[in-house]
């Protein structure tokens, strides 16, 4: 059986799942590419190496590029969360078999919200900055505990987010259109998201879909000043508005880790007070290592192959 | 009476504490350089303006500032936690009341501590850095969960970084020369400073003192690339040590708050894996408006004055 990895970074850091694969005799074809692949890559990729399986990370997987590989392609495990890349229903009629790794970046993603929101509070982008070239800038920051927290999504992620936040003092306020309505937001109180943005001093989004949440009349109900976080999809911001909203100051900060179109290059690198990641809010060894495992164990679960060890 | 004001930042963010003066019927004095001021810059403000009380930031009241204002001075409050700027043997001998604010800092400095090492672990500055320069570097970093962190010093926020940073996940390995025999850091490992460093992925330093904690021959001790954050003395750490660990890479990444001379524009600026505050590890507008009410009231109280509200 021969196993394709679409995700560049796969094993870079833990050669244990590589060894995984291998231990169940797989043959393993590397991307060529080393970056993520464009459709016709993919396409390409798939059928001219006769793929049984593909370790899949956010390249496109449409029905355009699962019919070409329609026969061969036996199964695909998404390292990650996120199936916007991949046409579930497709595969379904291809009778290709799909897995993802849902509990895999709760952990590396809340802590990276944890990690850019107190970055944000506390100035430190801007404060390191400064004194590199010398000044001494003084700016006074605040502290979770003066902080309300408006959690857009409560799934796994939105969740650990609220609790780990809440433990550190700050107010939680969840908005989850999914959630029951006599639900109790695990204890958080539940707001509308016209009532949650307009008391919230950071939000937070945590959600699935496509479909914009924060457009212009959104930012426009926030406090002047507020922080904007986003690892979960660029598509949930419109991204023309956060720019307005970033030159009239209502929005004061913000953390991107995720675009509209990757890697970015667009309008938001002009804006110092925006602090961007690439796309990284699950780059962590423990986190990497155990989606890559799960993804390793699924995959040769899904083509009939023994798992080893 | 007339009081005076150090800290520079003093009611910057919240009239509050200066109303709490007001209200008692002194005459404030503002410190006329708004920053730092130095030995003979104190001592003629002391004694030029016949200050009976002091609200004292980090400027320097040795003996010699203290005996210039004999007669005059009748109390100082420190807005913080630090005294290394005031000569207490001195005071005492001269009648001076000495009042400071330790709990204030606790939550502030325990926080930014986190910022800090959360900003390091996940490299949000490098990041950052290169994604407004149009890169996109993906870099794995390390969560709280596979990092140990010696946490040197076991005082009020030794103790509070510890219980934060272990309750998100982090391994804490305690050192205190000052804690009992017997005692069990707080249900933390206790290990020598020399055990604590041979493990150690990360080491905070929360103690008092003057002498050097980590010189050329402790250095040595870490693992290669490891963090060092230091928000609590710039002497705590021998510079010099520190820049040859930096260059070696035996020191990783590290954060600064605290620095040998402050405004500090030593040979750290130029290593961008430092990240540098300006000593604002204090600087929450909830901190300094409790740290600031807390002292006026310990001043106007040294002085026999009534506290209004």
């Amino acid at each position: 059986m021969r196993i394709g990895i679409g995700a560049s970074s796969f094993a870079q850091e833990d050669p244990a799942p590589l060894r995984l694969l291998e231990a169940a005799g797989v043959t393993v074809v590397p991307n060529p590419y080393r970056r993520r692949m464009t459709e016709p890559e993919i396409m390409g990729y798939l059928v001219g190496d006769r793929l049984d399986g593909l370790l899949a990370g956010l390249e496109p997987l449409n029905r355009r590029v699962l019919e070409a590989a329609r026969g061969s392609l036996k199964a695909l495990a998404r390292i990650g969360i996120g199936m916007a890349n991949v046409d579930q229903e497709a595969a379904r009629e291809m009778g290709i078999k799909v897995s993802s790794t849902p509990d895999g970046p709760t952990e590396a993603v809340a802590e990276a919200t944890l990690a850019a929101l107190l970055c944000l509070l506390r100035n430190l982008e801007p404060m390191n900055r400064a004194l590199h070239q010398g000044e001494w800038p003084k700016s006074i920051g605040r502290s979770l505990a003066e902080t309300t927290v408006l959690v857009v999504g409560f799934g796994r992620i939105g969740r650990r987010v609220a609790a780990t936040l809440s433990s550190l003092g700050a107010r939680i306020l969840v908005c989850d259109p999914h959630l029951p309505a006599d639900a109790d937001g695990g204890g958080f109180p539940t707001v509308t998201l016209e009532q949650g943005l307009s008391v919230a001093d950071a939000v937070t989004l945590h959600a699935n879909g496509e479909k914009v949440i924060l457009g212009r009349e959104e930012l426009a109900r926030l406090p002047q000043g507020a922080l904007i976080l986003n690892s979960a999809r660029g598509g949930l911001v419109d991204e023309t508005a956060l720019v307005e909203a970033l030159e009239s100051g209502r929005v004061g900060k913000a953390w991107l880790d995720a675009f509209w179109e990757e890697p970015y290059r667009g309008p938001l690198l002009k804006y110092p007070q925006v602090l961007l990641t690439p796309h990284a809010a699950t780059y962590t060894r423990r986190c990497r290592l155990s989606m890559e495992t799960e993804a390793a164990r699924n995959l040769l679960r899904d083509l009939g192959l023994p798992v080893v060890a």
